[in-house]
């Protein structure tokens, strides 16, 4: 067997295989192993079934895994570099590797980080990746507002660390505390009662801190909203009014377009009549 | 009688109560059943007012279930197996049932369940059960973003039970406590004081797993919504549009039309013009 | 004096009247009185203010009162029966009645009630005027949601004082308790920690009646926004629209018409030459 | 030296400096400044940074601060006082004037309002600038209703320090605590549970005061974005339609302007025909 026949028959392999991972049967039933995997994951939240059928359970995981690794290798040497083009590939890729972490041991917390595998259903799932599409193509058009938003609640995070922090430790400690009460606080969540109440009894003129990065707040996520809404709607508007307009320039050109032609018919016939009296003319004097 | 007459004479009972339940009479009864029976229904909550007219209440309340029975009895005879076709009659089926149930012994808690049969005002007034047609008929563009949260959701709740459960029992001790208290946190009540800052003094990196939870969710809510009220608006607004545009194709073709009657008529001028000269032609010829 | 000049007289001193009511100076020194009003009833809140110039802040808002009084009945003087026609002059008349009522006795909480009087800035300014007129007419069009969801509160509130009633009597031992804690609920306010959860220690399955709660009030209070949005918008939308629209039947109108023109010039000409053509014939006959 | 080549001199050097304030360099360079003077105010919240390189902190600080205060001394020698004609300037001028305050002392918390400096980033870069722009483009739309909230708001306030005030000197007791308490009220937080429930212990009837508020406020809110909304949509759908409109009146104007020349046209011919057959009969009739 020469090079190039190996090159072809290794070509051929390739394509084989891109035709199986692309095919409707292998998705669908990648999404079964998905959807098994997602009940299984489910049911190892309870004590008494995992006391009962743990062992199960433990299995099913390890074979689901053990086939999303086998998929991804496949689609891999299928496309080669190409996987990456693909931001699902890169996804299903994360949520894979971050089932195959060790989960023993001091991080037994991050073990429920494996449960975001199901994720992939919204991969999957043509019109759930639709709907996810239609999410992110919404950020690009809120990039101001949230770079705005971002540095409004830099600034106020250090303001009140510098001003608040000494005083009340657990809020405003540290500048990611900070953060997170502000956070908190822009979801109007405890922000009074909770927060700057305590903060008024040491510091009476807090409210005037608080109030406007509320107000602040609020009316630029207000902001961030209607730029979505209006973005949206217009390019739903567009459509439509653009078929509708379309309609009626077709109309307008057809129309005329016949009265024209009405028009170019009577000239040909007032030019036959002319060329008659020419005729008419020449023979009469001629 | 023969079977043919006996045939012919209950077909024409039947005829006869469809007539009946279908008359705007029997409707405006039905409707002061179900408001007479409200009132008792309110009225049956204060303890004062049942010690004195309790027998009144029960009776009023008996009653009304009866006639509704019978008004349902009545429609399914008129309308046999199609009475099932309108979901406006299952769901009067369903909240009279509930009626018939049993409610004493340990079921005292159930006995407030009769109280839906008030919601049958909904499916008994026209207005009304335009408004909720027209909330129902909102749900299935709202379908994909309701699975995605829902995927969400599960994702979200296994994790923070297999995460969180050991340690917070009462909010993340089992699926079921994981997505009430997820469903809590979406609607941001008591998120960060009530549930993320215990949590957090457990666990630091808490919140990296649940203000995501919130950003994703409210942005997904958010998504849900608009996408909802552009679908209304563009409803709306095509309708009133393409009357308008409707409206102007009219106005073109009338406009181009008495034009191309101009046209023709004066190419009929020309034509017997042409006609008259060629006679004339004729005549000097001839 | 005869009785119709009497008459005539009486007359006109009502239209005189009417015309000062009607005046811009009146209106700006009952608006001028209702700010100076406003600010000395701000500064009745105050007790070291009160403790100072409490005789003249008193006499001030006596005198206010009766400066008012005097307006209205002017106002109905000038209009008589008619004064009942505007819902602002009914407004007007009901919170100066109320600055009427004895403050003194038990009813001392019932004083803070004649700072109504201020919201007159809101009937006196032409621009509030409009502001509330457009919140006003946004009602009509909520009216079927608006009842809709009124029947729902009644039902979950007829509910919840059946079934929970006897264990929370704080929150729902009666009717009224009942929907005050519904409505707390619907606006999210500690509805989980401080209501659900405990009802749930003692009703586990408390949570299929209050999610379906928050789900249903939350959605039907969405399309109440989404209706009243819709409605604005199109009303908007339309008159920009309509008024593009006639611009452009104007122009086909005009343009067609111009060609219309053409036409016709050329059709006398046809016409002049056919009668050229027949005289010619004539004298070449004749 | 003469005084007019003095002022020509002066001049150059005014134009060279506006030059200079002007360019991309400058600004790119006092971005970097506030870049970096921003994570060195962050930095400084931290005990440990300080503890290190605190003087490094403190002296970058005083530098950033002095570049600004040279920035503003140029760009005011350069524009004199056309300076003062863009509100960007004043916000530069203010936010650097608050960190020349003296910040020693019982003013201890005032001084994490220099940090208030990182804010010239959305006046600096141009598309935090549309951003901020477009959120104040929004405000005067909304002037109508925010002065009506503001008279809800105080004559709210007032009843509420008249009628609560002494019994609930805390949240009450003056009227600056009322329109706190109320902002918080309005946006819901703890609104029942802390405040409303407390108070109807001693008053049963507050509900039927703060109900009515939460209502009131809320639907003006929800107006305000509506209106907001709609303002927004009409203007950028209104570019959109302007343009198919005028595209659609090009269109009618062309299409009959190419009918009107065909009619005119073939009436140039028919005058041409006239002229032949005067021609025609002049020379028989010659």
């Amino acid at each position: 067997m020469t090079d190039e026949q190996a090159q072809v028959e290794f070509s051929g392999t390739r394509e084989r295989i891109r035709a199986l991972v692309d095919s409707d049967r292998f998705k669908n039933t990648i999404m079964t192993v998905i959807i098994i995997n997602a009940i299984t994951l489910g049911m190892s939240t309870s004590h008494t079934i995992m006391d009962s059928v743990g062992p199960i359970i433990r299995l099913v995981d390890r074979l689901a895994l053990a086939i999303f690794v086998v998929e991804l290798l496949l689609k891999f040497y299928a496309y080669r570099l190409k996987f990456f083009n693909s931001a699902w590939n890169i996804f299903d890729l994360c949520v894979v590797v971050i089932g195959l972490l060790p989960s023993g041991g001091g991080m037994s917390a991050l073990r429920g980080l494996r449960v975001i595998r199901t994720l992939r259903l919204l991969s999957v799932v043509p019109q759930m990746r639709a709907v996810v599409q239609a999410l992110l193509d919404a950020l690009p058009g809120m990039g101001a507002v949230i770079i705005m938003i971002s540095i409004v609640f830099y600034v106020f995070g250090v303001m009140a660390t510098l001003m608040y922090g000494n005083a009340f430790d657990e809020w405003f400690g540290t500048l990611g505390r900070s953060l997170y009460s502000l956070f908190q606080i822009m979801t109007l969540e405890s922000w009074s009662m909770g927060i700057v109440r305590p903060v008024m009894d040491e510091f009476p003129m807090a409210w005037a801190f608080f109030v406007p990065f509320i107000v602040i707040t609020s009316f630029s996520v207000l902001n961030l909203f209607i730029g979505l809404l209006v973005n949206t709607m217009q390019s739903a508007v567009e459509e439509e009014t653009e078929a509708e307009f379309e309609k009626l320039r077709d109309l307008v050109r057809t129309e005329t377009d016949t009265v024209d032609q009405s028009v170019k018919a009577m000239h040909e016939e007032l030019r036959a009549l002319r060329a008659e009296l020419a005729n008419l003319r020449e023979g009469r004097d001629g």
